[in-house]
């Protein structure tokens, strides 16, 4: 084995839940659906809920793999608050970036940061941005014009942008932007059909704010619905620009991605989402995206939301897998010991902060008094 | 390791061949193509094959991986009744579940329950049901409503429908039944167009037959050729109509097929054809499925047809699997003990028990004398 | 372990560079792509880089995973003529297939044989053997039957043909060759806009370089990019003509690649790409193609271009895992270790020895002197 990084920066995560949670509400968290599970079946019965029991009940003075009635009684002893702190200062995450929405009762950047003993930065959502902007303007050209300062504004304090367009609709992938014609003709018609919090989901302001994000230098998120190849013509598109594009894609799609990231100078690949729900499995999902991208292309993240027990069992099974995957090239011959810690420290932490610019860049950057 | 679970349910499986068999006729029959094998190779270097070759000699008498021929030789002395006989009684499988179409030489539910001391009951095939009650009805209106009452009875005797409608025509999972006009229309244009025999590859008769089948309560086997995503919207149409579906897919649509499980209550994963056709990668391919369905949602197969030596390969690849798979993470740590035999038994009959009601239901249900 | 295999036949790989190389010119040819490293991330930080900084070294004299500079300094010291002379002979290939086009500063054929102190038999590219004739043709019928000729000629000297329509435009799999009139017009209007050395990209003149390969009788090799899925129809439509296909397909596309294989007796997947970029994860690669497609139906190859270093690594992972997951299946009793022996002489050399009718056919194939 090789000895564990230091510390993470968990590349895509959310804020935990601020209130106590039941047996019900907290298993509806483990599931890879809003659905309720199956009659007779219990999302505690997946990887996830596994996992949860394994690295969980130990940070609460609790042995693994505890029943969850049991566990979720400990933690309703803490409290939620404690029971977070707890948690979060067990992940060895010593950086969150937050994906800010949709709004939801969970803790914002700073909050996480104060219960997590670490730093928080931002990452803003596109598609709510421009809804937000809308809330407040009048016309398709008002509109227009507060949305790109909104934008500008967002570049100060934010450490990315995220796009759920590919989630809403696939072609906003079109590989060119949208004429400004088209762009305050879409503007009016959407305006003119809203209503007050109405989501955005007309193709061509999709496209004109995914553009838009291009222009801004700011990395872009991109989060996509299926096959991330219908992404290679908008990728070609957008390279030499100076922008880096980041895909956040779990499994089965994470080796699509891994191989994008393999062929695009700008486009950068999660890691998150297909270690962390894989469990057990973990190390062999890893080694297999480390073979399709230069490993400076390649980023931890959590992917957690809501429950901090996800944001544990994010950082234990990559740190486990990296562990396992890398300790065991090391005793093959077939990597050096040095070169498996270096890697490992840009994975876990150093390729998120160049790329995020976290060092040398401190736009007002939020963090734990 | 983990203790072995007592007994198999089969969720899918066929009857075997009657017949003694030559070195050519079963080695037809390793094969994932009806084709033959290429000039210069044979079936039996296969995973299948080579699997063949480690499981089955004992049961008759003979060392492992002894030449196909003298393999062959001992089957013909005992003949293939008795050969049957020992082998199927071999495998552990306490319940099958039997696909009864289309007609071959082989042997039926009741038969095969009888020679592998076992129960056996029947899967109803939807499109050869049709078939059947067109050669004896005369007119559209006659053959609807003799279908349908084909279909109620099947309900009473039968455990699940199986639909091959993903074979013939993909269209045939639009997300929504076609109307009783273009019902009508194509039935009248099916019968007078058909010889006795014909087959049906009408793509609204066949979705006609699907939402019928969904109606009735029974759980639905689909068989799809190519990507299971293409069924992600009928999978969509049909929640929270109180009919399951589960998804019979071999490698490489496994990984979506278990993924389509993880996202809606009422669809599961069949884990037969993955892991029975990958000879001794099947604990690798296992776990990867058991990362994207709730435990719940997974259920063992051998999916053998014909040779008995299938049945049994099926089951101790599954057996094997398990073993190693689930006995690897108690050793690391990453799951206890008593979760691994819960989940060992749930994959390998509870889940098939519950979901296709083995228990609760004896409508019928044929057994071993 | 098994004994590893005494010798490799290398079903596709190119040429090597002629002139030395500095560290950046060296790195580029580690990559997945043209485009340079992302800013901050180098090429020999990838599992290309590894195998090779594990490999090579000690056939310079040097110890493995020194550093990159260190390893140039030395390869530069000896020259690039000895350095591939001792890399080439350190692979452990017998026999290279070698695709010699497009043009570019590499060894041909003779010289890789008399550097690497092996066999070398040429793969002529259809696409670049019509550019040629082209240059020196009038007019469409002129074209047409020089054509011909050329390829006439090539089934004396060469061992296969390549493709890469596939890459230039899907539609070139379409299941039936287009008619004369067709193919008469399309190469007038060819060569009527072409200036000399233009590239060929018209799909019904692919269409006919492909139909007119397939009956030449010599093995067709097929570079597609994207899901060799969409290949099915093309199989299905040449298959019994005599001629057979090799798919060339990397990760992650080499599953569906070698299905294919298990699927249509003609067609066979080159295990090379797969295996060769995946660094310390080949092994697990390897069993995954193993499952998918009879024995007799997956060759080995490097794949490699410009380094002679990629010939190295190509053949030492493959042997590396090839005793891995072989000797582990024996070990377990999956496989019994005579059976192992004969599947790895297989895949090594014997299954493209008998497609390529390497021993009994010498139809003026080149050999080191």
């Amino acid at each position: 084995m090789i000895t564990a990084p230091p510390s993470l920066v968990d590349q895509y995560c959310h804020g935990v839940l601020r209130t106590e949670l039941g047996l019900g509400t907290f298993e509806a968290h483990l599931g890879s659906t809003a659905a309720p599970p199956a009659p007779g079946t219990t999302f505690f019965d997946t990887q996830t809920g596994f996992a949860v029991r394994r690295w969980c009940p130990p940070l609460l003075g609790l042995e693994p793999h505890c029943p969850p009635a049991r566990y979720l009684a400990r933690r309703r002893e803490l409290g939620a608050l404690e029971a977070g702190r707890r948690l979060l200062r067990g992940t060895g995450i010593a950086t969150y970036l937050v994906d800010t929405g949709p709004p939801g009762d969970l803790t914002d950047p700073g909050e996480l940061a104060a219960a997590g003993d670490a730093q928080a930065r931002e990452i803003v959502r596109l598609e709510l941005l421009a809804e937000q902007v809308a809330d407040t303007s009048g016309t398709a050209e008002g509109f227009l014009a507060n949305l790109g300062e909104a934008m500008h504004a967002a570049t100060r304090s934010a450490v990315a942008f995220l796009s759920v367009a590919g989630v809403r609709d696939g072609l906003a992938f079109a590989p060119h932007p949208p004429g400004p014609g088209e762009v305050r003709g879409a503007a009016g018609r959407w305006l003119a059909g809203r209503r007050a919090g109405g989501l955005l989901s007309d193709p061509v302001l999709l496209r004109h704010l995914l553009w838009n994000a291009i222009g801004c230098q700011l990395p872009v998120q991109l989060r996509v619905a299926g096959d991330p190849e219908q992404l290679t013509e908008f990728a070609a598109a957008s390279a030499g620009l100076g922008t880096d594009l980041v895909l956040l894609h779990g499994s089965p799609y994470h080796a699509h991605a891994a191989r994008l990231a393999g062929l695009f100078p700008h486009v950068y690949a999660d890691l998150g989402p297909a270690v962390a729900h894989t469990g057990a499995r973990a190390a062999a999902v890893l080694a297999g995206m480390l073979e399709l991208a230069p490993f400076g292309k390649l980023l931890f993240s959590s992917g957690a939301r809501g429950l901090p027990e996800l944001h544990v069992v994010g950082a234990h099974q990559f740190r486990d897998a990296l562990g396992r995957v890398l300790g065991g090239w090391v005793a093959d011959g077939a990597w050096s010991r040095p070169d498996a810690e270096r890697v490992a420290r840009m994975l876990s932490a150093g390729n998120a902060r160049r790329v995020y610019r976290l060092d040398a860049d401190e736009r007002g950057g939020r963090s734990a008094p």
